[in-house]
């Protein structure tokens, strides 16, 4: 069975996004901060269909993570850059892009059920109306003996947390604070996760925490 | 000038104390976790007046630490055991013991003036009543040219952070999520706060962060 595995930047104070956040910034006032250290790579570069760009450690493990991904699970708001009108229309193809930068299937958890989405470049959203168990276990099968990549939002990593069905937790702190937005953990229950720190490289950029969940 | 500096561990969740603190626990439930990984290490147990315990990079991290302060600052709660009614004796002797396990100054900001109160050990606990900026100009006087050691709570972390008086932050996550509690970083002033990552050795017990503040 793949493992589920998360990949995330936060901010030093716990944020996964800045506050006030629109369509044009979803990712709230100084949000795009907390991901400065990736744009850079190489390897998100690539991912992104650009040339160029800096190689070393950060890249490496950015390749790594990319390449083992099969799947991806993803909150609604997540698939149509936040909350406004476009986030209801039935036609809506995303913040994405035509080609968006997942290139494996992708399961959007929603309370509207719709079509599957076919886009450039390996890209298929599908619409999960069932909850996190049944988007994780559809990811599961798709992803193959490749990992199932929880992409956010806050909400949807706090639920497969709790769930207990994370296998492996990466979390790119980026030394910023933004002082408000979305936390990413709030109202874990506690007790019931066990954590196993792992080795990660160091690096000048980012803090990269790793944990086997237990 | 004596450098100011952060040594505090934290839950992966953000918080330095669980809820529901009381005199007996005043770390709040669960909150004797995040301190878990350093009990075990001699030289925890020295500073604490105990033999033996695990050598090694953490160990050698918190010898380091504890031979560079030279003064330290905390809040009124941390010095009483939080609050209630023992807090406002205006006799009290804190909740650190007869030796606390400071061996320099401690300076306790409070809004109840009082003579300075000499323990065993070299512990002083002197009370400043003029704000954080002037308990952290007397802890550096009295430091010399070793570095001030702020505490917590986090109330007094959030002022020294947001009045820019922070030289180096020193953060210990510790692999656990408390859910609930008090939050090491709430309402920073995010825009005004400059970090720089330091590397830090790894650790199979607790992921060490730490920051050079600009």
């Amino acid at each position: 069975m793949a493992r589920i595995t998360l990949d995330i930047s936060m901010s030093l104070d716990g944020f996964v996004a800045g506050p006030d956040p629109t369509l044009e910034d979803p990712l709230g006032k100084r949000g795009m901060e907390l991901h400065e250290w990736v744009f850079g790579l190489a390897a998100w570069r690539a991912e992104h269909g650009m040339e160029g760009g800096e190689t070393g450690p950060d890249s490496d493990l950015v390749a790594e993570y990319v390449a083992s991904y099969g799947a991806v699970v993803m909150g609604r708001r997540m698939f149509s850059g936040g909350e406004g009108p476009w986030d209801s229309d039935p036609n809506g193809r995303g913040w994405w892009g035509d080609d968006p930068p997942f290139h494996v299937p992708v399961f959007v958890l929603t309370n509207h059920a719709r079509d599957d989405l076919e886009m450039q470049g390996g890209t298929t959203f599908h619409f999960v109306t069932d909850g996190i168990e049944a988007a994780l276990d559809r990811a599961e099968e798709a992803a193959g003996d490749r990992a199932v990549h929880v992409a956010g939002g806050a909400d949807v990593v706090q639920q497969v947390l709790n769930a207990g069905r994370f296998d492996e937790l990466r979390i790119h702190v980026s030394p910023v604070f933004l002082g408000a937005g979305t936390r990413l953990f709030d109202g874990i229950d506690g007790g019931a996760v066990k954590l196993e720190p792992l080795p990660m490289p160091a690096s000048k950029a980012v803090t990269h925490l790793r944990y086997r969940v237990r």
